[in-house]
């Protein structure tokens, strides 16, 4: 269906924009349009967080929070689901995706991995704004050790 | 669905973002973040063109066409039907949606009407962009009389 594409679509030009806007920052910097779009992805987290079915609210523990994002976030917004949820039981849980739908279209091959931080702030800021609507604090980063697959490291800010 | 909405959160977020960026023109000027928006919908709709069904390939007159924009394309982006097409056999053709999904969040009230064109040069483009593919070149313009409805005036270009 178109509809399920139209978002991938829409966030590769919308990367495609911001970055061809945004000037190459000194050594060591990191370019503005990445923390923009960052939190684009948590005001749409956020919103989307206040739209999920009336049971999550129900949730008792920080783990059920997060299988609910590997699962019904994960389908709503890439229908499929997260490949693993790991943690360490101490407040960081690694969320792993095998082959994750914005980076699919890539061109595999090492040459590309240092385009992939851009596909993913979004959906960092995505995981860190639903999290917040469910009343957890968190930082939110994100890996590619072998692309399509990354990581989300989700560490749960205690206050 | 969450899926359904994710594409308005995700333009809301992605005018809001522009907007802010895009310093005010003087008078008489435009923004250059509204060209930026019909741009992106431009390229997003060149590539949804590219992913309907085989079938449109078919059709024999551009009537038919717009008519696929209008039932077609219209469900894979808004989930409902435009509601009314109309032409003048020239090759200018009006569309017009009552109820336009990105203009319902809008607050309604003759104050909010000039809020309105940022949030439709996205579609614009989109219509375009879809229309390009389908090899027709086009200039397509929106105008709002009364929130949410809109028109949006399609001018085929002959070459």
């Amino acid at each position: 269906m178109a509809d399920a594409v139209l978002f991938e679509f829409l966030h590769t030009e919308m990367v495609a924009e911001l970055w061809a806007q945004d000037p190459d920052p000194g050594p060591g910097g990191q370019k503005m349009s990445l923390s923009v779009l960052e939190g684009m992805g948590f005001r749409v987290g956020q919103a989307l967080g206040e739209r999920l079915p009336r049971e999550t609210l129900a949730f008792r523990e920080e783990l059920d929070v997060l299988k609910f994002l590997c699962k019904d976030v994960w389908a709503a917004v890439f229908q499929k689901q997260m490949d693993s949820l790991r943690t360490n039981h101490q407040g960081t849980y690694v969320l792993q995706d095998h082959s994750f739908p914005l980076l699919i279209r890539m061109a595999s091959g090492l040459q590309y991995l240092e385009e992939a931080p851009k596909f993913l702030a979004f959906t960092c800021g995505l995981l860190r704004g639903t999290l917040s609507t469910l009343g957890i604090k968190s930082l939110v980063t994100a890996s590619v050790a072998a692309l399509p697959a990354c990581k989300f490291q989700v560490v749960i800010q205690r206050s």
